[in-house]
């Protein structure tokens, strides 16, 4: 049996100003900041060591990720990091305020571009500064398969290669391999795991900054999965990602 | 031509408690941390950017990487850490005073165990809890190749494959490389791209926290060096280097 550990970032600045972020950059709150050393205290309090650690490139998840580390005392703990784990691209929405775009467009489209398996936003043009080809760390991607927007469809076509070709293959060498990174790619990840509908996955909150236990069968066929913490906490902060797209 | 960058690590708390450290992990003090992010924040302004970073498995030298790849806005840069590069393994040495160690032995027994290129002090017993076989982030080695003390030239000896096999290969496929280490295991690489002689090498002192470029050839052959930042500073930080294992 395996296991492995999947974590979404704490609070982020642009979680905390409501603002749809997607690939931009920004970084964790004092808050987002705690619930990553809280994460990894509560790792190490439950026994568990890593052997490997994956996270998107985006400093959310990295800083999440460094900071559980760190009170895990396994900083020398090697990580890879991918654009594949990357937030879902949120095209032309990046840096607008959730609640305004709701209150413009309506509660149902904004729900429809967080929320639709296969709609996405408008692209970014390609001469959009926002765009990633502006961004030296994706200089080595050719830029057709850079996205300028997504729905979730897209983000799991593409986290779910990283998956096959480099997670996997470290789960089954034996490592134990914890995953840090963002809302969506972590539902990617979990809907090609649990062979979850494209009306299911939709449904499906992942809280911030609580670590989640999947145990695979030696296929890396989901056996059960889990929280770690407090189960009212867990509860709580579902909900509050559920809200998050309202118009106040 | 290739430019490389070096950084020792900043002040630890066993610098300040003048310990002999080797591959004890301990952390940065404060002024460690700020000595970081200045050898950051000197990076980026003067326009590098890396496209690979290498650092050892003890924390003083990831943290100094993370907090200078903090400061440059650059977290998302690929790392990769080795046994390899940690600083020079000292034995039985490893937790004691430098002063007192001095006061004890004599200031020139003390010297020969720090400078002498091929003499090492005692090694640590294997079951000594000290010895790096009871660390888990070296369980993948074999234990016969575990150093249980080590004198420059034995840390040369472990330093330059990983050189060969590992960094020369990435700055010859044109990525441009920092190196987050130790006193002593930059000092091994140094060696060994310098072409330094055994006696020459031991004089040679490298300041914490500053960055060190050197330019290279087609081959990997220096063309120059020169430390980044600001020269009496430097200098102070050089002789500070070279005073510690005196007795006070």
């Amino acid at each position: 049996m395996y296991k492995l550990v999947l974590m979404r970032h704490g609070e982020s600045q642009w979680n905390l100003e409501n603002r749809f972020t997607g690939w931009t950059d920004v970084d964790l709150t004092e808050k987002g900041r705690e619930q990553a050393w809280q994460a990894g205290k509560l790792l190490q309090k439950e026994g568990y060591t890593f052997d490997v650690a994956f996270a998107s490139v985006l400093k959310r998840a990295i800083r999440t990720l460094w900071i559980a580390l760190d009170a895990m005392d396994a900083m020398h703990t090697p990580t890879r990091l991918s654009w594949r784990l990357n937030e879902r691209h949120y095209g032309a929405l990046q840096g607008l305020n959730k609640a305004e775009t709701a209150a413009k467009y309506g509660d149902e489209q904004v729900l429809i571009w967080r929320r639709a398996y296969a709609i996405a936003p408008n692209a970014l043009d390609l001469d959009d500064p926002r765009h990633p080809c502006f961004d030296g760390r994706y200089s080595d991607i050719p830029v057709e398969e850079l996205p300028a927007t997504e729905c979730l469809q897209d983000t799991v076509a593409r986290v779910v290669p990283y998956w096959a070709e480099h997670i996997a293959p470290a789960i089954l060498e034996g490592r134990k391999v914890l995953v840090a990174a963002h809302g969506n790619s972590l539902r990617a990840l979990i809907k090609h795991l649990d062979d979850m509908s494209d009306d299911d996955i939709v449904g499906v909150n992942i809280p911030t900054g609580q670590p989640l236990v999947y145990e695979l069968d030696e296929d890396l066929k989901p056996i059960r999965h889990y929280y770690l913490g407090d189960a009212a906490e867990i509860e709580a902060a579902m909900a509050a990602v559920a809200a998050q797209g309202k118009a106040k």
